[in-house]
């Protein structure tokens, strides 16, 4: 593959809109930069969409499935089953994307890139089948070369279904036992930083079982040899299914000119991925929050990202950018719909 | 006055309600408290409510605004006048908090104590005409006493009103150019800690403004020889109208149990000056968030509050409380909504 299609450009910001909307910030009636984040949000939300006046009606939410055969490794409080039972929960309502997904009136795209049933059929999950479940990390290759493009391009069919329902806004959430310690082990990679200090208690490991799960990801990080500057390397030996997705996911959304609102650390870590694929993806992706993993801060550093909320989630399903999707519209209403100190007859502040 | 209103008993939490809705949250189908934040918030909230599952469609919004005679000593980057003129944006839609308001679907009540134009008349705005703003607090005591006694209660009457409505939630605003310095100035005396510490540029002051504004604290405090355990008489002599009314909203609401969700630093101030006059009150303000202002942090700390949000805001207006509604509603539907683990036949982990 001399030129994947990852590598090919991203949309351009709109400089012209975010000057326009820089302008039009100065304007409205409040001491300028009182809005605090909310203010060069609105900005680069009118760089990322081409408009001075921005809009987050549709918002698009794509679940991204996938088992980890490093499970057998004993890294995780659950078992892999909940990967497939959790994704009947997702279609039936009763997740926690879901509730969310229904309160912000948004579209929930639930897609199962392969969990350990691999007989799994279920109305209204699209199953991919790449296989049943990554392969053990701390043995050998998560993924094969074919599983990797595979699990890239199923990320990057959301996306361009999203593009297709006219999304204003992209979510990717992930469901995977197991995948922190796969987000752990690619974060060490990437950031060449000792698993130990990535390692975190996941869905809810003691600290035995964190000091454990730091110690098959450094047996696997050696294995493999996966080296900082070969990003597509690393994901194919210590990632999983679901956190190819989201990269190939977040790639697309940047291609195609949709803003990606980024959930936790998993979610991060296919951010930081999809950078180093292609540094000009990162304008497209703002991030929701700073989860209660310790890995994530690290990541979020790596990224210069400056996240929106700080709640101490750990839940996964894009659960936290679900939860910032009101702040993002509320920037949006603000920057839109208040009056200007001219049209309002307010004086402003003596220059 | 042996017994003012203001003493009464507060509403007790429901304790029952609390442990059903703890026990729920145990049974939703997420790892045990991986929702961070929004978990305690969801049981504190049925505690308040007095049901296992709490709701927040019926939101309140009353503004206060008053004048502060201690601009003179220039203390503010704004003139006056630009409190009376934003009364006229809140009634016209235009201010941030009319934005919010409408996009969260919330009743806006704006109420002007006391401007500095006596004649001013807006339709839709209730005038309580208390005075033409405070007087210059750095020369005498900002109101009388029977100035402050009506502050208190058309703050008490907005409650009423409120809870007439069936409000779920009662959020109170502020505007009054130069009440930072009020603020300020009633932190330092009811926390014991030197003006320089709590003095912020407000709306947009220099460094040698806010030197100055510390100044004219430090004079006012030692002018009037106000003290850490007498709230009602540094409320008087170095409050506001609209910080009166605040405090006198947040005691009633605590008393007819609706729950409030503080703003900034001013909202904060009155929230410190209410729990000192009645610690009873406590338990029904919630914090939305952590605002720019420097005094803000101190102010929290004091009331060991845990704000929802830190976006650097510092608008006033109520605006920051609007904010964080989203997440109140969506820890409620999150919380009423959820599968449990029976229900959506998913494997919890073992105990």
């Amino acid at each position: 593959m001399t030129h994947p299609w990852w590598l090919d450009a991203c949309q351009p910001l709109d400089l012209d809109a975010m000057d326009q909307a820089r302008a039009r910030q100065q304007q409205l009636t409040k001491p300028a930069g009182s809005l605090g984040q909310l203010e060069p949000l609105a900005v680069l939300l009118a760089g990322l969409q081409g408009r001075e006046r921005p809009r987050l009606e549709q918002v698009w939410i794509s679940i991204f499935a996938g088992d980890h055969g490093v499970v057998e490794e004993g890294i995780s409080a659950y078992p892999q089953a909940v990967t497939g039972q959790m994704l009947r929960n997702f279609v039936g309502g009763g997740a926690a994307i879901s509730v969310l997904a229904r309160q912000l009136d948004a579209t929930l795209d639930v897609v199962d890139l392969g969990t350990i049933d691999p007989a799994l059929e279920l109305p209204g999950v699209r199953h991919l089948r790449l296989g049943a479940g990554t392969s053990n990390l701390a043995r050998q290759p998560a993924m094969s070369q074919e599983q990797l493009h595979e699990a890239l391009q199923g990320g990057r069919d959301s996306a361009l279904r999203a593009v297709e329902q006219g999304a204003q806004l992209f979510i990717g959430g992930e469901m995977g036992i197991g995948n922190t310690t796969a987000a752990a082990a690619l974060a060490s990679a990437l950031l060449d930083c000792p698993p130990s200090a990535l390692s975190g208690p996941g869905t809810g490991l003691d600290s035995a079982g964190v000091r454990h799960k730091a110690q098959v990801i450094e047996r696997a990080l050696a294995l493999h040899g996966v080296e900082a500057d070969d990003p597509l390397h690393a994901l194919g030996c210590v990632g999983g299914f679901e956190i190819a997705a989201l990269a190939g996911a977040y790639l697309a959304c940047a291609q195609q000119g949709v803003p990606v609102l980024v959930d936790g650390f998993i979610c991060s870590v296919a951010a930081l991925v999809a950078v180093r694929l292609n540094p000009a993806a990162r304008p497209w992706l703002l991030f929701a929050h700073q989860g209660a993993e310790p890995g994530h801060q690290a990541v979020l550093a790596a990224l210069e990202a400056e996240p929106l909320l700080a709640l101490g989630l750990r839940l996964g399903e894009g659960s936290g950018a679900a939860l910032a999707v009101p702040l993002l519209r509320l920037a949006c209403a603000l920057h839109g719909q208040m009056a200007t100190f001219a049209e309002a007859a307010v004086a402003d502040r003596p220059a």
